[in-house]
């Protein structure tokens, strides 16, 4: 007789987005006539850039046409992208990263929830508290974290790393020495970042102590200021101890097309192994790349048009940020992130817990956001809201907010 | 200090296409002037057809609009897409399937990789032998299969069900209980079918025995015959005890889009759990949808035109199927599959193993196949070809194999 996985049913309550879609569609059915918006999800709500659009349409005739058919894809994806992503991701900023280091994905969720596969099952893992929920479920299910504590929501085999006002939004190095680090920065949710030093202190920290840092560095498109890496192979050392998560999704729109890449240097070993030896073969055997002409779009990207274009849309959502910041900021909230992030994460007011505070603002506002408390503990009593709207619904939910 | 997950480890060799893809590079370098006939892996040639290339220009300019630009998809895929799926593919055939059982993916490698991690870690698998190598590997990377015999080319705790010339190339219910089984039919590599009394035998055992069979179906578009069922939901019972992987790859040249999908019953419980569930979590944590352009071009592969234009693909495959069976057969090979597949599958000549008659063929004809050896102890002695190339490189390769 078979059995399932029981980690699976260690997780508590279902994925946080997918509460908060159930609550809304609950809120609308009783109040049809609301006026919704919807700055939860991280989801991006400007087309996909005409250079863009202009190569997809390019590739779709390819795959029409026998003789630029294109069928299966290499398993670390095509030379044209892994290329593209090493020059202009990398070696424009005089990081030593090579095509071959690149691994084309379907986007930095897979990549991020499928990397813990290639370690041990037993090791430990530290996380920041706020955290995205995929690491740590992730791990859950692949019976790394212990057992669940429901009155701390916390694992007892996870190292929690608070960031909250009291560090500056950034995580200060562990007591106990974790074996995979996961660092995300610009930070989803707080849009806390860590400047080049701050980053460094941690690739010294791994290098000494034999951990491995999983680097997402899914917003880095969104930093204004000088000082903060937007790779952390901008950092000495890190080719030893980083595996660095990129995205397409939120500096080029493709939440609906599915582009990300995986950075393993060669360097990075436990032994004789190179991690990216083990990544290669769990691409070979798991995985069929991502779509041809996805890969295209993916390209076309780092042209000169698309970039100039891409440029335009990031300032608009940079717009909707300051819009939220310095509106809730006028309204006496306490609020961080913003400036280098299109995350917001504000402080509940009057001691509202997170959930009190969603509740509050889709009743009385008819705005959506996304309770702290649903990222960890540390979360608890913060809020995070998206520049990710369209710039009229962003300014009116600020204005909606004001008049609360 | 962190470690590696050592199972990747036990791994032999690397991933068997890989391996002929550098075999056939060396041999190409050789001899520059050679012109190599490849109908050795299983990739599609025909292009994309008029009226799913349509759709996918459609989605593409949709996506570049900010009204009818999509974001992130369902975790479980769009309703349309599994609405199409459930009535074409099951409903169609009587089979109880509604849209809400349909998981849609990127395709029927990954889901076929991904499943078992829904499963204990410690149960016993079944597989056919020859098998695709797709569902031991994953199985080996999750360390459910025990130690490697070099000898043998087998792992101590996978149950082997040997499909050869003695079994008419289909497995028998095995000795030992297994607890999941693997099952693909039209198989891949042999191009053997079970009826559909043999496969309701094999629901019947899982059934009685609490097992869950994994049924790949991505090749049921190329069933000829009558009594061959098309899923496995034809079968009575099956809803409690098989799930369904489905590929759009060979029916409509997807290789290259890349989409699947997979069907779990919510009859199929573990205890108290729907599998369902599981996999729906694993979606919801770890996958981010197939590209929404993607998901429309699976739609139109169901429309009216559609599938009369893949009809004819499908045809002009079946016919190269039918060439290399004749052909083979003309020769005084002995030859199986073609008929409801379009893999051939051939007995070598003169007792030599499968790599060596991988390396005659390569060196003598210039067409590369796959050595049966490469899926397992039992493929040894055989060799696959597949119908996939175009019509006039097909009938140049047998005229090849002919002459030599």
């Amino acid at each position: 007789m078979y059995r399932i996985n029981e980690n699976y049913l260690k997780l508590p309550g279902s994925y946080l987005f997918s509460t908060i879609g159930k609550k809304v569609a609950a809120f609308s059915e009783e109040h049809p006539q609301a006026s919704i918006i919807r700055l939860g999800i991280g989801d991006v709500t400007q087309p996909i850039v005409p250079a863009i659009i202009e190569a997809l349409h390019h590739a779709v005739d390819e795959m029409g046409c026998a003789k630029t058919f294109h069928g299966y894809a290499p398993d670390q994806g095509y030379e044209f992208l892994r290329k593209a992503i090493a020059e202009n991701d990398f070696q424009a900023r005089g990081c030593d990263i090579s095509p071959d280091e690149v691994f084309v994905s379907d986007g930095a969720k897979c990549d991020s929830g499928n990397i813990q596969e290639i370690f041990a099952s037993d090791l430990k893992i530290a996380v920041c508290d706020p955290v995205y929920p995929v690491y740590v479920d992730t791990n859950v299910m692949a019976g790394r974290t212990g057992t669940y504590d429901a009155k701390t929501e916390t694992w007892s085999d996870v190292i929690y790393m608070p960031c909250t006002e009291a560090t500056g939004f950034v995580p200060e190095l562990p007591k106990e020495t974790p074996d995979l680090i996961y660092l995300c920065f610009p930070n989803n949710p707080t849009g806390a970042v860590l400047t080049k030093d701050q980053l460094q202190r941690w690739v010294d920290y791994a290098n000494s102590r034999g951990a491995v840092i999983i680097y997402d560095a899914a917003y880095e498109a969104y930093i204004t200021e000088e000082n903060v890496p937007h790779t952390i192979f901008q950092c000495e050392g890190a080719r030893t101890c980083a595996i660095e998560l990129r995205s397409f999704s939120k500096n080029a729109g493709f939440t609906g097309l599915r582009l990300g890449a995986t950075i393993i240097p060669k360097d990075l070993k436990c032994g004789e192994t190179m991690l990216h030896s083990l990544w290669a073969r769990r691409h070979g055997t798991k995985y069929n790349g991502a779509p041809y002409i996805v890969q295209r779009a993916g390209e076309a990207v780092y042209s000169d048009t698309a970039k100039v274009q891409l440029k335009e849309q990031i300032a608009y959502y940079q717009k909707n940020a300051q819009t939220i910041y310095n509106g809730l900021k006028d309204a006496g909230y306490s609020v961080s992130g913003g400036v280098n992030s299109p995350y917001i994460w504000l402080k509940t007011p009057d001691k509202m817990t997170s959930w009190e505070f969603f509740d509050f603002l889709l009743e009385n506002a008819n705005v959506v956001g996304t309770p702290g408390s649903g990222f960890g503990p540390s979360g608890e009593g913060y809020f995070r809201l998206t520049a990710f709207g369209t710039y009229e619904n962003t300014l009116e939910a600020v204005e909606r907010i004001k008049r609360i």
